[in-house]
């Protein structure tokens, strides 16, 4: 997600406030959402969704634009996994670090993403909005054809990946928004979203000492809520894996590799808390997940895209990783 | 030490190389140094020690001006307890962050040092060289009565708070150069200086990648040497403490607290090291040591200070602090 136009992600005196003003489409297998909790014309995010465009699911039609440096995106790349609907949807992958207009396909030959043949996530944002305002943002999904952006409202993107397009979805794969728990899901996603997911940026971007001082507190109160959960529960609703699980393991596999020390989340490191260490890695252990994470992009997009607050652009060599793959001991759980 | 006028800690491209050339003046308890190894005229650091002035010691003439936030005035603070000196050389505290000229007495009442009267310690500095070109550092001895600075040559000032200020020393104070080990100790507080207090500088002063990851490299091959030196010796140089030990640790104790994250440190915490994180603690537990450190001061400077590293200047939170209070077992080694 983010990146403005212009690199400043923190403002002198002022907390950090992520814009949460996304473009609100939706790719659906129908007229309606098939997710019976979700009324596209309830209030969602602070605001009633209005001018939602409704886009149809169609094996090849869309491309998703997931940098795996993003922990937004990466979120999108592990659901896809999981699911299995790499064959219906392909990926592109923008680099770590960004030009001055935002992500870039740098990493793939002759610097264009080989399907939508753009050099810059950008140009698929102005395709669609030619005036287009605000930062270039990953998750995308991009409609093939037309080369436009259809949506990057990140948190809708992995729920559709579940509810449109379960035609598609493997054999065998995962119920990641199990009815008998949903609603208490949602309380757990929320408070691991403005604590954890978003709390590490209101430390990493807080604009005086004070910012900085309320987001550590707040990130450390949910770090140690976790930590509890998970003492005796094997994942965050119990003994199988959902979209809740998803959304928390991209920001503790970006713990200590960047939060730690790159956002100043340092009261310890994630290896430091048992419960939520182990679990961590059995995600990373479980299939859809640890092929999706790159430590070296990540270290390098934030060490490098943030000049704000890491001015050299040196990337830590730091820190030891290999520990990811030791055994976990969750299934005991 | 440390502190250019002008604040910048880095230089593009650049490794980091300390500027070893200090005010060489010795404090002496005669013409010549009580140290058998020690001759005054022979090379040091890279230079012949011309034009060195000799000042006698004498309780009570000399104050020793030395930030708790910086690790090389650290040595000295600790020096001075161990020996028990604080009667004959009283003491100068600079606070933590400096002004754009360098070290200032701004914790002390009314902002002047109580006995000096000046409110910087670059005063001392004019007061003996009007026109001294270069960063005023600490720790630096200063002549009460005539508020000049004799000397800022930090090795050579604990170097001589041990062999010159013996008769002064409390009953029972340590060998802290002990004769029988002194050639391996010389090795071994070279190596420590080199690649472990000046070590982690090279990291966070690198001025590119390439630099960094050099410095990184040396660095962590010097802690492992350490981890593995001090797995079955209680101190450095055996059953007792030296000056080496002195070195080492006021290294140690600001390396979770600002070199792990600050200077990109990061291979591992020192809390990672069973035996140095043992050692450390082992240190900071034995009187004169632990009661010279004051982790806000140092996290205030090097967060604060190095504006080209942290601009935000943000102090972080972390990391947690009580387990440099908790059983070591180092009594059995």
């Amino acid at each position: 997600m983010s990146a403005d136009l212009t690199p400043t992600y923190t403002e002198k005196g002022k907390a950090f406030e992520r814009d949460m003003d996304y473009v609100p489409d939706r790719i659906l297998a129908g007229e309606r959402s098939q997710d019976p909790h979700d009324d596209l014309h309830a209030e969602q995010y602070g605001g009633v969704r209005e001018g939602v465009r409704v886009w149809p699911v169609e094996p090849g039609r869309y491309r998703l634009v997931a940098a795996p440096a993003c922990p937004w995106a990466n979120r999108s790349l592990i659901v896809r996994e999981l699911l299995g609907l790499q064959d219906v949807i392909s990926v592109g992958l923008p680099g770590p670090v960004h030009d001055k207009r935002s992500w870039t396909f740098d990493r793939d030959p002759g610097g264009k993403d080989p399907v939508l043949g753009m050099e810059r996530l950008q140009e698929a944002y102005l395709n669609r909005f030619p005036d287009y305002p605000k930062g270039i943002t990953v998750p995308a999904m991009v409609e093939v054809e037309s080369r436009q952006l259809v949506t990057n409202d990140f948190p809708w993107i992995t729920h559709d990946l579940f509810f449109e397009w379960r035609d598609h979805h493997r054999e065998g794969a995962p119920d990641l928004w199990p009815e008998d728990v949903r609603e208490e899901m949602e309380t757990v996603m929320k408070r691991v979203f403005t604590e954890v997911n978003n709390g590490v940026y209101r430390c990493g971007f807080a604009g005086s000492q004070e910012a900085y001082d309320d987001a550590y507190d707040r990130l450390w109160t949910a770090m140690d809520w976790l930590e509890e959960r998970l003492a005796d529960r094997r994942y965050l609703m119990g003994d199988s894996i959902t979209e809740a699980d998803v959304r928390l393991f991209t920001t503790l596999v970006r713990f200590d590799p960047v939060y730690h020390g790159h956002f100043k989340c340092n009261r310890n490191k994630l290896t430091e808390m048992p419960h939520l260490w182990g679990y961590a890695r059995d995600l990373f252990q479980t299939p859809g997940f640890g092929e999706t994470v790159d430590f070296e992009q990540i270290k390098a997009h934030y060490y490098v895209v943030h000049t704000d607050i890491n001015p050299t652009g040196i990337v830590p060599k730091g820190p030891e990783l290999d520990s990811w793959h030791t055994p976990h001991g969750r299934e005991a759980l």
